[in-house]
């Protein structure tokens, strides 16, 4: 069964680290060879991997991807989120890390983040492993 | 063995759900727990998750990807449909699902969508079941 | 084990194919039906799925990126390569292959490749094999 984890989002836009959930995830499940899917069950949020050492760089991700996908006038969508859904599509709903001697196999620079981009809200995402 | 299914697409871009053939899929293979994975076989067209309910989001997906990835005199691919190959990067050939209870889980807005880049054409795509 | 592959990068921005050890570490697992999921460890680098054949493709692929995810001066990261992150997280840090009849189930034009946004450097990546 996948494991369910809640997040309460601040902003209306923020990129959240989730790599200690993950983790958790893979040592409650003592599987030393698989992978780890993280699923983001919503439509204006979306998961990625990026930078953990420097906040700058959630900053820039936020102010690139606005710059990528802006608001516009034609967008049709009347709960005025259109941007927001554009992220979520870029950024993706799940991840794939592999498992190996127990452990995430993340690079040294390497964080989980769980991308908001129509918040403040209470979000939530999943995490499935698989032994192999 | 990966289940094949075929799409005929009506128009130069847009979004198909295919949520129902995902579906059909999870449910033939008779697998409880475990994980989809939806693969797209083109180059100039991709797969996303996003609101299954207001049409208005694929209008304004289609548009906010033409504004992030605009035709451009100086590509050099002769066939022209550059912006295509770049709108199917951004949206990705594989989407991953989990299955749960013997049910594709998604959040109650997601539903999975064919995205056409460069039609009209017939289209494939492929499910794989994995077990575990 | 997920095997490990290096590669090193010649140019600032590039698209590498890696079709040849994808395939090299499916027919190596001797695995006939399940998924090879392919991983970059790297926060300034990613992976896709495009065209295998006229290279022109992967000049405009990266045209295009520049496009959607032009240098700023309001970034903040101090070594200067946010722009590379946000075209990582664009490709994505990740791949998911079919693997049938003991071959990577790929569409006719389809090639794998690294993409670099923050080199010359040398990269890694990793194959994972499931079987299933």
């Amino acid at each position: 069964m996948p494991e369910k984890f809640s997040l309460k989002t601040t902003r209306k836009e923020g990129f959240y680290p989730i790599t200690d959930s993950v983790r958790e995830a893979v040592r409650k499940s003592r599987v030393k060879e698989g992978l780890a899917v993280v699923y983001c069950p919503h439509t204006t949020a979306g998961l990625t991997i990026n930078e953990n050492a420097d906040p700058a760089v959630v900053h820039d991700l936020i102010l690139g991807l606005k710059g990528a996908y802006p608001e516009n006038p034609d967008f049709r969508h009347l709960e005025g989120n259109s941007a927001g859904h554009l992220k979520a599509a870029a950024c993706g709903s799940s991840l794939q890390l592999i498992i190996s001697g127990g452990e995430l196999l993340l690079g040294t620079w390497q964080g989980i983040y769980f991308g908001e981009f129509d918040g403040p809200r209470t979000r939530t995402f999943f995490v499935k492993i698989m032994e192999g």
